[in-house]
């Protein structure tokens, strides 16, 4: 049984606090800088590799940093997890999106099923309808094919999904795998929705709705919205709709799907890319073996994350350097900067990944922490951000700490020389130069041209953006995020902090309200 | 003359630290949150209202802010702004980006010309250009007429005309004002150029080079990748291209441009939506009427922001606010939240426009500053941002103030109506719901749905996103921005912070590194 302590209950917190803080600037500057960067790194999976070596550690905090692992028992808990723990503490729910893309413990069976075939099942029913509307076997009313995929969610059910498609929609096309173009509708903002209808080619799109409870607002509202468009049009909606929900849901056996494939309560919002919440749409966008190439890079990070010694185990190290930045160096904020393009809507889902599981008060058994939890995340892609808010990052008043990530190749291959070097070479020599630059600074007689540096960053180094590496860098980041839920103590998979909003949203449009909500309901006229 | 003292050199900030603060929760409950909504509003212009009900202010607290803003002349500095003083003390020149929208101050001459008449003389010329190529007058060299405008550039010659071009493309299709769609490149990364390029109708496309000194790598790389294109397509790249730069930039007069808009050194990239380089893709994209429109706003909230009652100047007392939030309350970030699809990318402009103007740490003579300046600003549409970072806003270890944007009609006016109500008034509903719960939180016998409220927020609320009120938004946070740096005495209008990485990547593309820089080199590929 692991050990469920407060982070400033652990022994080896008081002493990790004890330890004297690294001066970024000063390790990092020549050979022990080069020394750093070869030594303090980490193979993730899929040819990528975690890099610290310009994060504000040294063997003194890597040590002590390690024995919290061990105190706070991090991969007992991660086993505990993987063998269907209820680590959901607050839902009382088990945490099983690792079982989407392999089995690392036991059979774990819930709702009288074996969760991993379950989980398999979907993804194969997913699969086998991809390929029959890619065949040409199910095809809109006209016997003609469809051509396009509208995703509708809010939340996990958008964020995830989509980050991935974005990030492999160029791949897919020169790759020649980009089987049907995709769109999303999430905000119930109506000109969303009315948006992406205008540019949508609704006789030959294939709609799915995604909701787990069946219930929320937003999604039930914007598939009105489309069923409506379709009529109106002359189509008949059932037969451009699918769904993705609990098989407990309203939704589930309704007529109004031509099919439905189903996620369960052990899979939360966040975490459900590699459910059928993404298999369904990612299926359809790039076919099934392209969901599968994405999930097995999951799959060969959630192995890496077994390692016990976090000097092997990069989302273990990753996640204790964020606690060390959050509770002891006392940072609020991280930034991930991706050099990449294809990623650039990665950070917006990471931001709903770690705010939203790690954004806590209470420990998981509900009572109180008292030290700093999940930081402010928030990024855009470089080059992109060096003409932006790097500024602040290089001379604010605050320190962020950086997590960059870059590739070798560019994703189309298609390039162009100028003095001597290609575009990606210039992207690459950016991060290489930006790391360099925020952790060793630079004197200047004019100060306001002096970099004080010890700005810390990591970067997650690959060859190129594919499905397997994306499957690879998404798993770490949950993992990374998992294991800080453990040191923190807290419930990592539940959210409750997104219920009083939708509780009084119901009243304004009640009309049930007192005090400042009237008034800001008149404001906005309501 | 203005009196220019550090922040905490101010007798009044002194005052300001000692004024009990305000619990938001007992403010903002019953008929005193009611009162605190009506009172602590203030008109912006086109039917914009900035309310402040639900931050952390009182009638104490307000009058110090007064007293501060009287004794750092905020009045005075913007007066002398217009005026045309030397504002950007680190570069030697002077801040005109209001002259390009409206003269409320004295002639002002520089470069050997009156400035105003040198910005409405250009935006005179990208109107002739414009309405030639709406015409059909100037074509492509088959006699075709020119149907999309793709913008090359970066930072500031990206991130403001691409948010403006968002947040108005609904509303010009709505209104028959859509005369050409308008794409954007701007990451170094190959991928971004040849995915624009792969979407976009070549033959019938007109390019924009935007770099004030024509030097900038990323933009200068995508060139040479777009006359790349042009070419393969057997087109003839200056028949296609026509430039936004500085008078003395080599592009100016370069053979390989249609024509070239001037901007100047007195207007920084983050404030130049309203120069040329905002004028040349908005009037081809829709018309130099609306772009005209946009100006009009703008103009509307400098001349709001003349007036000296803070009390009745919503972007002094933005600034206000966010000075004592972050230099008293202690805040790191701010988190910009427009519950409107079409302000997608406002946030990204706004955390180039804040970041990079206040993310500073040295005061405009060069003297440190020992009190924290600009914050982490980060933010995403709601209803989207409800369902991913906010359960941190509510619930997490870190207090972020909170900026809402709300607007009572939706831009393409069609919606739908479930359970009584139109998807705008659940949208609206959302706003005014997350205001409150923000603000005063909910008790719960469960540790895990208690919410603690007093999270502090203001509201911009107005009738609709239109050229005008969008021109009045962006207008309101520049010169919140500019106040915020008259407080700070930072020189808002430089960006020494993003040199030293562009230095340390010429290095590496020259292979004359050493230490650290090496090894990242290596790793990444170079």
């Amino acid at each position: 049984m692991a050990n469920w302590k407060n982070l400033d209950e652990l022994k080896s917190f008081d002493a990790l606090k004890a330890v004297a803080p690294v001066d970024v600037r000063s390790v990092m500057s020549g050979e022990s800088g080069a020394k750093r960067v070869r030594d303090y790194q980490i193979p993730i999976a899929c040819g990528l590799t975690y890099n610290y070596g310009a994060k504000a550690v040294d063997a003194h905090v890597l040590d002590a940093l390690a024995k919290i692992a061990e105190e706070a028992d991090l991969h007992v808990k991660y086993q505990e997890l993987l063998n269907g723990e209820m680590m959901n503490t607050g839902e009382k729910r088990l945490v099983l999106h690792h079982l989407c893309r392999g089995q690392l413990g036991n059979d774990v069976m819930a709702d009288g099923v074996n969760k991993r075939e379950f989980y398999v099942e979907q993804q194969k029913r997913a699969a086998d309808f991809a390929e029959r509307v890619h065949a040409g076997e199910l095809t809109n009313e006209n016997g003609e094919r469809f051509t396009e995929v509208v995703q509708i969610g809010i939340g996990g059910s958008d964020l995830g999904p989509r980050a991935v498609y974005i990030a492999l929609e160029n791949w897919a096309r020169k790759n020649g795998r980009l089987k049907m173009t995709a769109r999303f509708i999430s905000n119930v903002d109506p000109d969303d929705a009315s948006r992406v209808l205008q540019d949508t080619d609704v006789a030959h799109a294939l709609f799915i709705l995604v909701s787990k409870s069946g219930t929320t607002l937003e999604t039930l509202t914007n598939f009105q919205f489309v069923q409506d468009a379709l009529k109106r049009d002359g189509l008949d909606p059932k037969k451009h709709m699918i769904a993705v929900t609990s098989a407990a849901s309203p939704l589930a056996k309704s007529d109004d799907f031509l099919t439905a494939f189903y996620m369960d309560d052990h899979i939360g919002g966040r975490y459900s890319t590699s459910s059928a919440v993404g298999c369904a749409v990612l299926s359809l966008a790039f076919g099934p073996d392209v969901f599968a190439e994405f999930l097995e890079g999951a799959s060969a990070a959630d192995r890496a994350s077994l390692e016990t010694d976090p000097k092997k185990n990069a989302a273990m190290m990753d996640a204790l350097i964020g606690m060390y930045e959050r509770d002891v160096l006392g940072f609020d904020a991280t930034a991930v900067l991706p050099y990449s393009q294809a990623l650039s809507r990665f950070p917006a889902h990471l931001q709903q990944l770690d705010m939203e599981s790690n954004g806590k008060s209470v420990n998981r058994f509900g009572g109180p922490v008292t030290y700093p939890t999940g930081p402010i995340l928030f990024g855009e892609p470089g080059t992109n951000g060096q003409h932006s808010f790097y500024q602040l990052l290089h001379q604010g008043k605050t320190i962020v700490p950086l997590q960059f990530i870059g590739f070798r190749k560019s994703q189309l291959c298609s390039d162009v020389e100028i003095e001597g070097t290609s575009s990606q070479q210039k992207l690459c020599a950016n991060v290489a130069a930006q790391i360099v630059a925020f952790a060793c600074g630079k004197d200047d007689p004019d100060p306001n041209k002096t970099f004080d540096g010890g700005r810390p960053s990591s970067i997650i180094a690959g060859d190129q953006l594919t499905p397997a590496s994306l499957g690879a860098l998404l798993s770490h980041f949950e993992n990374k995020v998992m294991f800080q839920g453990f040191l923190w103590n807290i419930n990592s998979f539940d959210q409750e902090g997104v219920q009083l909003g939708k509780v009084l949203a119901k009243r304004v449009l009640a009309h049930d309200t007192d005090g400042a909500l009237t008034e800001y309901s008149r404001l906005l006229g309501i």
